[in-house]
């Protein structure tokens, strides 16, 4: 009977299209913001944000009206096809007002800069931003925006229970049941969206304050937030030039990489755990170490004076480790040391449960305890060893699925680069491209793609490919990797 | 008490100093044969020899002497401090040749050049080997050919005891007894002993047949069948410019990357293990699809004969993936894609219980297994999914040290390229020296250390910092780092 309806009996994709629905009404919504702000301004691209609004909308109500169903009560099929889905269908219909817009975007470059935007990764083609229409600029930054606080929830409500690479030790309490995907983690969801709300209008205050006009210091609040890394200007934070506003965003991008649910904590008056978590620690320590290794290499390589090269290495490093992609320099010419620093600092990541992306502190943690107790068990075989992570032990499986994804990582990786090398690019832009796409970083290292550089001149197939890579890394891989497992659609 | 006597307690250094003793003796018989090859056409250098001989000959008898003991049952921690000091000592003495000869070399060179012999990488900082003198010749052959037999019955005898890195998967049954690391497994050592003269004779007689003389037949037999990679030319096996040449060193290149185990069971009579083995077949299904995949670009790319291209495709790719780096065409210079394909063949290396380092198949095998079952996990949480490796199950610890393995790797890979960036190396230099010398393959990537280039120029501290991560990757990481553990040496 089952083989007469393939998928059909294991899959039933009406609730997976009405939250896609959902989402896109949410997207038409969220275009209307750049037609007020450009028909205020007078430009006249609010009518592409018109019209892709329009699009999305009819599509996204037609899908919610064609799929509507009773409950929220998730298969874990269904959830799994419906993450890829979103992150999927999101920047297709995002791309959009690039396509449509006067910059006269080919849909390839429209779709690449959308899921930039969308997966917080800041790789952008768009060469002559400072003289780009507002709307284009607020709707670059909104994507980052909606991504960033999309992945926390994401991070939060559906990566434990997916158990995906090692997220299963982020399991909230209340959510630890059954086989179901939509735990009643709603009111986390919007907590979590507060903090989201208020931690941007502070970062945007201190940017106005320091010296950003209105429109700059929302646009790079939604950014740095979101760890994304969308500038308003080509040469990205360089353009003003002032150590006030590097000091704030270097403070706000690792803000951003902190596990949001501590912070909701500590807004219900528990500081503890916030101030003992152990990937937080590990992470400042990790940051901060990279900080004084790239000040006192910059400084003695390039006789730059130690505040200058303290200026420049901790922002530089924040946004790359951070995965935000902002930058206030060609970092690649500090020196023989700065690219392979730089390279191997994009796959850090910062903590799960934050809006940034590659491997994450945490998996560092884990790998580094098994790996410990390993060294134990060498001398002592029938000794018994555990891994601790947060002073809890870690559960085998949990050892398991984080190794699994480093191993698969490296895998995907590998693939991305070579893919890239056989489209023609050089060895540097192929591999810390590859890099910076799966690690959602933004620029890469080089002339091409680097700090300095953009993507626009790559050929159409490698930001196909770049965007893949793009989609894989922000959803943990195996996400996504999942739907071309053969018994996925099988039963 | 014990605190009075720090170590001794925990360790007994007799037992191996005594066999260090004996390595030593064994090296300075070794050293011999250059003596009377140097000495018959009548090369002055053979007095270097002799005093070279004489000094080591000196040190393991006064070892030996110093140090006699009852029996062969070492401790765990004795094993690997063992294994780890027979790896630097043999290197230690292995230079004096080098470093008293006409080529007069610093002691840096020279054990740069032993370390590179022993470890079976062949990276050279010689420039000139056309007119060096025999005998040194004959000691670089020599000291990789004697690598070469001591890493197999190591990886035989030693390293599934220890359980270093997932080698467990391969102890004897005969050897599946307590803690005590040296089981009698003399008679399979001696087994693949036989065996491996039997293969470099086959492998010499090609060679001479051929076309080679019968000095350049011996050295390059001993270079291949070790996945060594040391020439009697500068321009390696491309100095014969013969595709017969070209085709015997790639199919003993290949033979010494198979596991040797598996020939002595042919030898006794049953061939099935070796057909069937699955480690044997991904490593041969491996090796046939990258030289696909690289005939195919280098045609296409470089308009080259598919004739020539699968030539030099094949015999390249069989020397980068085994790790013998040998050379009979500057690769680095097919195109963007070769690059990263070379840089990540690297690390794949041959079989467990070959002569080849890297990463190794059977490990990718397990990470794979360990990979999938997780995939399959993901769906079913409750379901029993168990990895397989070779139609056996994987026991878990297994498939722990396989994954703490690449762990460590990609750790002590970045650490050692950041370590080269610092001294000032480029980063292609930087990364594929870190991969070369940690894969113990030969040659790097690019101008420098690429196939047409020589490790000669670079500075004194990464030559050191080279060594050392020939030296960790030569022995699993795992059996060198444990030494590092701080309760290595306390109770």
């Amino acid at each position: 009977m089952q083989r007469d309806e393939p998928g059909s009996a294991l899959i039933d994709f009406r609730p997976i299209l009405f939250v896609i629905g959902l989402l896109m009404t949410t997207l038409a919504v969220a275009m209307g913001l750049p037609v007020i702000v450009d028909a205020a301004v007078g430009q006249s691209d609010w009518q592409v944000f018109a019209a892709s609004a329009a699009v999305t909308l009819f599509v996204g109500i037609g899908l919610m009206l064609t799929n509507r169903t009773v409950g929220w009560d998730f298969t874990l099929r269904q959830a799994f096809l419906l993450t890829t889905l979103a992150w999927v269908v999101v920047p297709t219909f995002g791309a959009l007002p690039f396509a449509f817009s006067e910059l006269e975007m080919t849909y390839t470059d429209a779709f690449f800069e959308a899921m930039s935007g969308v997966t917080t990764t800041g790789s952008t083609v768009i060469v002559g931003l400072d003289y780009a229409p507002p709307g284009i600029l607020l709707w670059r930054a909104l994507l980052q925006w909606l991504g960033g606080i999309g992945i926390i929830v994401m991070a939060v409500a559906v990566l434990p229970i997916l158990r995906v690479g090692g997220m299963q030790l982020f399991r909230m309490e209340s959510s630890d049941t059954s086989d179901k995907a939509m735990p009643r983690v709603a009111q986390v969801a919007s907590g979590i969206g507060s903090i989201y709300v208020v931690l941007t209008a502070l970062c945007a205050s201190a940017y106005f304050i320091a010296g950003m006009t209105g429109f700059e210091a929302v646009a790079h609040a939604m950014t740095t937030i979101a760890t994304g890394g969308f500038s308003t200007s080509d040469a990205s934070i360089g353009y003003f030039g002032a150590p006030v506003i590097d000091g704030i965003a270097t403070v706000f991008m690792i803000l951003g990489s902190l596990p949001f649910v501590l912070y909701l904590r500590a807004a219900r008056g528990s500081l503890t755990p916030l101030a003992r978590d152990s990937q937080v620690r590990w992470f400042l320590s990790i940051v901060a170490t990279a900080i004084v290794v790239m000040t006192l290499y910059h400084a003695n390589t390039n006789a730059v004076a130690y505040g200058d090269a303290l200026r420049y290495a901790s922002f530089n490093v924040v946004s790359v480790i951070t995965g935000t992609g902002y930058a206030t320099t060609d970092f690649s010419l500090w020196g023989s040391f700065a690219l392979p620093m730089f390279l191997f600092m994009m796959f850090i990541g910062g903590c799960a449960g934050s809006t940034t992306c590659g491997i994450k502190v945490f998996r560092f943690q884990v790998a580094y305890a098994t790996a410990s107790t390993q060294i134990g068990r060498l001398l002592q075989p029938n000794g018994v060893y555990i891994p601790y992570y947060n002073r809890r032990p870690i559960p085998e499986q949990v050892s398991e699925s984080v190794m699994g994804f480093f191993f698969v990582f490296i895998i995907c990786f590998a693939g991305l680069a070579l893919g890239l090398g056989l489209l023609g690019l050089d060895l540097l832009t192929a591999v810390s491209g590859a890099a910076t796409a799966i690690a959602n970083v933004g620029p890469g290292l080089g002339d091409v793609i680097g700090p300095a550089g953009n993507f626009a001149s790559l050929p159409d197939a490698a930001k196909w490919l770049l965007s893949a890579g793009m989609l894989l890394g922000r959803l943990e891989l195996f996400t996504v990797l999942i739907l071309f497992a053969p018994h996925f659609w099988r039963d």
